[in-house]
């Protein structure tokens, strides 16, 4: 068994073999082509409302491109400091973002320690121009170490948020496996919860190598599309990466594989608790 | 027939046959795996030189990679006033660069002339901390109006970069063509005459997504890595990507799917040159 | 006779006065002092209108900075090909905006020729995402070779540069000298004409180190202010900059400057039409 | 009294008269001028080495333009998380590295914690593409909170530092209460510690607007130069920050003001620990 990385997995054969039907000759390139035209309906049905969404490769570019409609070259982004945007991306936000300030916050198993925000945007500095202007919270559901926000949780935190006028990005790099432990609807964890953005992951899940990037703001599309394109990630025969997204959400195939991503996690987890120390550790 | 696009092409099934292979677990993610391991021998056998190749999924992403590890902010880019880099990426060259200068210039068919390059470069600024500084050239071969640079021609635009500090860089979205109409070797075109980095294009001739930055000093590659990770193109599947470059060099697919392009493209143009003016301008 | 720059003359006696007399314990640092406190008035009714102002220690920062709140990172600045802001700041703009594009256009004397922007902003790339976006214009006044945009010929171009939503800045290195040759009101070589941001020269005719950048948009000043602070033009004694800005303007000194000034380079002029050829070539 | 900034007050009449003084022809702009020319050498001769300095108007500017130089946009910037580079300046070192991001450290008194550091180091992501790479450490002398660094502290610090690959700042708002209070060389507390470059304050000391950057490593000069330039640093008349600096050191003007400052921060110290708590607090 390879514990390592969710990346070495195989993609889902119904994924794959949409891509290779997919393999005709198309409409247009960089995403006027027919599969990419339908994925803001397909989206929308799937979240109960008018959305854009915006395939792209990775998770690093889906989380720096959503902070970066949301923030301004000087504005400060809240986060965990164990969030993968905060650590793991090479610092992809302040890049895509033109410097913006990540602000490391506390809190258990990657779970942002709610009093611990609150403190920070209290601390002052707003409206002052010696300093970085509080602008967006990331959140990540279901968080770099498996906890899970509640529905009420995250209603607690869009207060504070939309309180201090920040905007509202999740790194959904797992969303379905949340969506699915916490048997609720997409919008329940989103927008109705007050969510502006999401990177909607799909690699980690069954994917090959796209990511969907889900405005709940459609108003901000316009300077996305601009971003989008000038970060490299407006992929010519988009309708390949279009297509994964469409497969992965086709006859709730991304909830099935979440469901039995979620199974397997608990039964290793039962296992290693029955297992004595000395197991776990291997031999001497 | 469409000719708006070579993006609306299908994936050639050598490549697509691949990928469909490829889809079983594999030994590491972001590019810890057997494909991309052996990428950059593949990449060194084919350029007859040690070289590293790092794969990106758009063309705006290899020439914009590229060219940030070519020049510093406040250097200056000199390209063809109709080349892509200065055109057609929405300024990702500027965004990836942190902000350097890109200066057009002028000459037929997209191929820039030397004698333009030569007085843009002696016109003054250099070491004066109020101009720009002269950092890289940027060529496309074949150009974007389907001219090619012959190996002369590269030879003197080298010997005119490298006299004036200049690092070279070739746009190569139709290289294949290029290697087929000139029938040489890809290193000629490349790093005998000076080339510094490659954008290696694939997707344009059969490819699903990916590009090579091809790196003919390899002690870039230490830089580049992070600015790949960074800019969000280091794909967590990377196999998926590699695979791709693997197939469309095996058995010499390139050269074949570009020959046949360029054959297409001579009785198109044979075809259009038969034709009286009234039947291209259409019905009136 | 020392022709190089304006830039070696002396300080004028009246601001240097004003400077020694604001060397007393102030009421705050940082802006937040008296001088600074009244500048806002005092320009609003030089220009007849609500305007804001900032000052800055060179032009380089006031055009950079007055760019950074017009163009997103995306956009295109259409300037003259042998502006100040296009080749004698290092890349300023580019850096400050985030990697925006100056696109140069051809003119005799420096001024821009309408018929060429025209030309340029109807060439497409508008709301395709492929393009960076047109997004403002930028002329110097008076131009970097002496010529003047008459108070028509400013109208003309704002016709024009708003018709295609660009917002319209101006280079005012030597504003004095072309409100002094036309003999008109500011307001009317500014807003009244269209321009949204204004970098006020002083340094080049009798201040020491200040420009002031002037916000016909008072809305910008939000932005402008962070912009401001994090470029490290905010000087903490803030009031030594601002105390030059109102004694240049005091008793019309900066006309009065600016009239000499003209007086002088007209007799320059004339004195060099009359010379013999060989006398202007020097001694052999 | 006024205890809420060192800038509100005047300036030191030794060097206002310099800058009076100072108002003749000069003969050249940007630098190129006499008292400019000579700064090299008199900062070298206070630093017993050869170094390069850099006049800039704010601490903001020589903080930000000093982080430049060492680190890369992808670089880590380690810090303390009071410290005005972290705090104060809008986000300036990010946005003059390209994106860099600064690591917050605890430790009391702003006084960064040699464990926290180490720690910080040792926590992993040294050349792993997916992490910001450690590349320089930022150290305020004295600190934000008045503690000052010893000579063995700054000796601890750099071999720890130097042992990652980091280069050293030193934020030197108040170096010169530093170099009063240990009473030892400049060069003890700098590049004998192994600094690398030092943002030498005048400004909070009895100078109007100018900070020195100065580079002990005199290689870094051609990078900084153009980074100078292009951030709106190089003031046309340069000579009247050049004197500031000049008259702030001549005839250890610099020493005395500090010494004068630590005498008054001592008095009032003492003052307020002899107080009742009540009075401290005011009337109710």
């Amino acid at each position: 068994m390879n514990f390592r990385s969710d990346n070495i997995a195989s993609v889902a054969p119904e994924i794959m073999r949409r891509m290779v039907e997919a393999n005709v000759r198309s409409a247009g390139g960089y995403g006027a082509d027919e599969v990419t035209g339908r994925l803001d309906r397909v989206f929308s049905d799937l979240f109960e409302a008018p959305v854009r969404v915006y395939p792209v490769v990775t998770g690093t570019a889906a989380n720096a491109l959503a902070l970066s409609v949301l923030v301004p070259p000087f504005g400060a982004v809240y986060c965990h400091r164990d969030s993968h945007v905060n650590n793991e991306e090479c610092g992809a936000p302040e890049f895509f973002t033109g410097g913006a300030k990540l602000i490391p916050l506390p809190g258990e198993r990657a779970k942002i320690d709610l009093g611990a925000l609150e403190a920070a945007l209290t601390r002052g500095g707003k409206d002052d121009v010696h300093y970085t202007q509080p602008s967006a919270l990331s959140l990540t559901q279901q968080t770099e170490e498996g906890a899970i926000y509640g529905i009420d949780e995250l209603q607690a935190f869009a207060e504070c948020a939309k309180g201090h006028g920040l905007g509202l990005h999740m790194d959904g790099a797992r969303f379905a496996n949340a969506v699915v432990a916490l048997d609720c609807a997409p919008a329940d964890l989103t927008w109705r919860a007050g969510i502006d953005l999401l990177s909607f992951g799909a690699t980690k899940n069954g994917a090959m190598a796209v990511e969907g990037v889900v405005l709940f703001k459609p108003e901000l599309a316009e300077e996305f599309g601009y971003r989008h394109k000038r970060a490299g990630q407006l992929v010519s025969k988009m309708r390949f990466l279009s297509v994964q997204l469409e497969a992965y959400l086709a006859d709730g195939l991304w909830l099935k594989l979440a469901s039995n991503a979620n199974l397997m996690a608990r039964r290793l987890a039962q296992g290693l608790t029955a297992l004595p120390q000395a197991e776990l550790l291997g031999p001497v």
